[in-house]
C-alpha cells in the first residue's frame, strides 16, 4: 500500500523500515535531511516537504514527539490537511494528547481525510522488529484500510473505539499505571534500605511473585537495583511530558488521579535534582531522596 | 523434624498438611478445636494449649492474622517463650509488624531460643501445594535448623538478613507495590470509562505489554473488568490492615511514602462505603466513585 | 491621569467606577456593550474597539478571566500593542498564568510599551470600595507611573520585584494557601461529624484560635457549618482555572507542590459530582462524599 | 475547689501555678520532684505519689505528653481510678488520641469517676496567663463540677459534647488544619522562590490579607522568612505525635484525610534530614529540599 512516514528519531526510523520491509510502497520526510535520507538508502522516496510526501498516499504516518509539531505538520500551511487526498488515513502513532488528538479529528474531516490514532506500545528494538503493541482508535473503515500497514508494524492491534481519542486515553492510562509502578517500586527498595536489606533479594522476591514477568518491574527495578540510571530508555523529561497529557486529559474528563500526582511530584523532584536526562527508574533515588538516603 | 503448627486458618491448614506430607513428626494446635481435629484426621498430634505442643519441637511456625495474636502466643503465660526447648525456632509466617517482630525478637533471644521471621507469598491454593515464597529473615543457623520445613513449605526461600525485620520489611515493601498496583489499575480504569472505553480493552493492552504474565495485575485487573469484588482472594480489611503495618514500618524507619497514603486512602473510603468485606479489587470502584461514575 | 479599563465584569466594573471616583480621565471597553454602557452613564468615554480606547491612553488596566483573552486583547490585530502610545503602561489585573504574563511582557517590550502585572486580592464589594490589595510586578519606571490609578485603587499595593511574574508567582502562591485551606477545613470538618460534634463547636475553636480573624477561615468555615454552598463568592470552576495556572507555574519552576494535588482533586471530584457551579466552600462536602458522610 | 494537678512541664507549670492564683486548694505531683518543688514553693501541697495525691480531690487535671503515661497514671496500680474518691473528675487537659480517651472513660466509669477530655489550645506564655483555649467534652455533669478550674484556666471553654471523644476529636481536627496550614505556607513560599520574589513581600501580602490576623501563618510563616527554625515553639517531633494521633482517630471513623498524609510526609522528610527537634516551621525547607533549592 501507499505509505508515507512523517518522524524519522529513534523510534520511527524502525518503524518506517519495517514498512519498507512489508513491501509496502514508502515515502519518508524529516526535518533532518540526514534520517530521511538513510531511509532513502534503504529504498524509501525521499520528499522535501509534507505536501510532496502526501503525493498519492493511501497512508500517513506520524510519529513525533511534540503535540504542537503533529498539529503544525496536520494542520499548517501545506501540511497533511492542505495536502492528503480524500479518503486518506492519518495515523497518528506519537503519543499525543486528547486535545491535539480533537484539533487533527475535526481538521482532518474538514479536509475529507479520516484520522485514526494508534499510539504504539514498545521501544526501539521492538519498533524495528515489527514487535510493537499498537492501540488503534478511529472510524472502523479508516482503521480497516490502515490494517496492513498497522499489523505489519505491530505484534497485535488493539481497538480501542471509533473515537481517535479513545486509543489515546488507552495509552496514557497504561503510561499512568506504569508511572506508579515505577514510583511504587521506588519506595518499596527506600523501605528496605532503612532496614539494612540487600535490595536484590527485594528484587527477586518482587518478580518471583505478584509481579512475575512484567518488564515493568524486571526492567526498572534491576536499574534501581543497580542504581545506574544513565542507559536511558525511557528519560524523566518524557515522563513528565507523558505525565502532564495524562493530567490533561483526567482534567478534560474530571477523574482525580491521585497516583498520577505522586508520579508526577517525583518526576519534578528528580528534574530540580538535576536527574530530567536520566531514566525514569532514577525516581527510586528521588524517592530516597525524599527519605534522607542520599 | 520435630515441628509444631499453631494458626490453622486458610492459610495454615495447607501449610500444616504439607508438613505432615513432608514426612515431618508435627504437632498443631489452634483456638478453634475442629480446625486442630481435622489436622488430627490427616495424622497429627492434637495438642491442647500452647504449652504442650511445644514439648519436644525443634521448630514452631505461627501463622495467625494479628500481631497480637502472635505476641500472645509467644509472650503470654504458658506461651512459646515459657515452653519452648532451649534452642528451638519460632518460625513468625503470618505478616506481622516490625514492632512486634523486635518484641518477640527480644522475648526469645531471652528464653534462649530464636526466633526467624517467615512471611510467605501466596495464597491457600499455593499453600496447600507447597508452592508458596517464604522471605526468611533471622540468626543464620536457625535458618538452616528451619531450612527443612522451610523449603518444603516453599517453591522458593529468599533470604532477607540475620535480623529477622529484614523479612518482615521485604514482605511490607511487597505489599506496597501491590497495593499501588491495584490503586493504579482503578485509576487506568476510570480514566478509559470516562473516554467511552470499554475497560478489556486496557486490560488487554496492559496485561499483553509492560505488564504481562504479572498476576498483581493479570487478577485484579480482571476483577475490575468484569466489576465483581466477591470472590474474595484479599479483601479491604486486610488490606487496611496490612496498610497499617507498612505506615507503622515507614514511620520507624522515617520514610515517606506516598503511594502508600494513596492506597490507605483509598481502602478507608471503600471502607466507608461499605466495602470492607470485598475483595481489594473494589478500590476501582472506590476511584469510580472519586470520579462520580458510580 | 489618562487610564483606559477592559473587562467590565463583577471586579472590573467597581474597579473602573473606582478610577472615576478618583478623578482620573477614563475610557472603558468592553465585549458586552450594556457593561461599558454602564460606565458611560457613570462619566467614562465608551471605547468601541480596543484600537479606539488605547488612544492617548498613559495606562491601561485589563481585568479578564482567561488567559488566551488577555493574550488576544494585546497581541491580537488592533490590540494593546499595535495600539497603545509608546511609554504607557498594560496594567494586567487578573489573575493570569507565567506563560501568559511572558508572552505579554515580550510582545510589550517589542511594541515600547511596559507591562505590569499587577493582580489584586479581595472581591467585588471590596474592589468597588478601592479596599482592593494590590501585587505589583514590573519595570520600577513603569510601576512608578502606574502608581497614582494603583494606590487609588488599592488599600496597599505589594511591590513583588520587576519583573511582572514575580507579581504572577505571589497571587498564585497565595491562592495555593487558600485552595489548601479549604481542603483542610473540609477534612476537619468531616473529622469531627464523624465523632458525632457540632461543626459549630470546631468553628469557634478554630476562629478563636489558630485562625482568629482570617477571611479564609471564618469565611469558608462558616458556609461549611451552614452546608449552604449557593451563594458564591468564588466558584469551584474558577478554583480549577487558578489551580491549573499554579500548577503550570510549578511545572515551569520544577516545585513539587503536594497540597496543590490535593486541593485540584477535590476541585476536579466536586465538578465531576455536579457541583462546579457552587462556592469552593462545597469542597467540605466533597470531602464528606470521600468519608462516605453524604 | 480541691485540686490536684499531675504533669508540671512547660505547658503544666504555668497551668498549675493559675490553679494557686485562683485560691483553689491544690495538690501537684510529677516524677521530676524539682518540678514539683517548684510548685510547692509558690504555695501547692507536693505528694510524693499519685496515691497521695488524689486524697481528697474534687478534680485532678493531668498535663503529659503521651497517651501511655496518662493511661498508666489512671489505670496503673495505686492510680488515679484505684485512688480517686469517687463522684471525682479527672480533667485530662493533654492532647491524647481517641483510644486513650476511650480506655480512660472506661476505666473511670468502673471506679465511679468522670473523665473531662479538655485538651487546651495556646503555648506556655498564654497557659501562665489563664488565656488558653479548653475545649471540654465529657458528662454535662462533671464538665460543671470542674467548671470553676477551667475557667480560671481559660480564657474561653468550648463544649464539645457529652462524650470525652468530642473533645478529642476537635483538638485534633484544629491541628490537622494547623498541619495543612503550615505546610502550604512552606509550598507557597518555595513556590515564590523558584520565581526570585522575596519571601517578606509573600508574608505580607498574606498576612495582609485572606490570613491576616492568624496565629498559624503570622507565626509561622515569620519564621519561614527569617529561615530561623531553632527558637522552638512546637518542635517536628511533637508535630509527628499529633499526626499520628491524628491518623488513628481518622482511621477509626473511616475518613480518608488526604492533607494529614502531605503533613505526616513531610514532617517525616524533616526528621530524615535531621530537624526533628527544630520547630514545624522548618517543614518550609524540608519543602524546599523538595524544590532542589536547599
Amino acid at each position: 500500500m501507499k505509505v508515507g512516514f512523517i518522524g524519522l528519531g529513534r523510534m520511527g526510523r524502525g518503524m518506517a523500515r519495517r514498512v519498507l520491509e512489508g513491501g509496502h510502497d514508502l515515502t519518508v520526510y524529516d526535518i533532518v535531511p540526514e534520517a530521511a535520507a538513510e531511509l532513502g538508502a534503504a529504498g524509501a522516496r525521499v520528499a522535501s516537504s509534507v505536501a510532496e510526501l502526501c503525493d498519492g498516499r493511501e497512508a500517513v504516518a506520524t510519529m513525533l514527539v511534540e503535540d504542537r509539531s503533529v498539529v503544525e505538520v496536520a494542520c499548517g500551511d501545506g501540511g497533511l490537511c492542505d495536502s492528503l487526498p480524500a479518503g486518506s488515513v492519518h495515523l497518528a502513532m506519537g503519543t499525543y494528547g486528547v486535545g491535539a488528538i480533537r484539533t487533527l479529528e475535526d481538521a482532518h474531516a474538514k479536509a475529507g481525510q479520516a484520522l485514526v490514532a494508534a499510539p504504539v506500545l514498545g521501544r526501539p528494538d521492538l519498533a524495528a522488529a515489527g514487535k510493537l503493541g499498537i492501540v488503534a482508535g478511529g472510524p472502523p473503515d479508516a482503521v480497516e484500510r490502515a490494517r496492513p500497514v498497522l499489523e505489519w508494524l505491530g505484534r497485535r492491534v488493539f481497538e480501542a473505539g471509533s473515537k481517535p481519542e479513545t486509543a489515546t486515553a488507552i495509552k496514557l492510562a497504561n503510561n499512568l499505571a506504569l508511572g506508579a509502578a515505577i514510583v511504587a517500586q521506588g519506595e518499596a527498595f527506600s523501605l528496605v534500605r532503612k532496614y539494612g536489606v540487600d535490595p536484590q533479594v527485594l528484587y527477586d522476591t518482587m518478580t518471583d511473585g505478584l509481579f512475575s514477568g512484567a518488564p515493568a518491574y524486571s526492567g526498572y527495578g534491576k536499574m534501581m537495583v543497580e542504581g545506574t540510571f544513565d542507559n536511558v530508555g525511557s528519560p524523566v523529561w518524557v515522563g513528565i511530558k507523558d505525565a502532564n497529557l495524562i493530567l490533561a486529559a483526567a482534567d478534560l474528563a474530571r477523574a482525580p488521579l491521585p497516583s498520577l500526582d505522586v508520579y508526577r511530584e517525583r518526576l519534578l523532584g528528580a528534574i530540580a535534582h538535576g536527574d530530567g536526562d536520566r531514566d525514569q527508574a532514577v525516581l527510586a533515588r528521588e524517592q530516597a531522596r525524599a527519605c534522607g538516603l542520599e
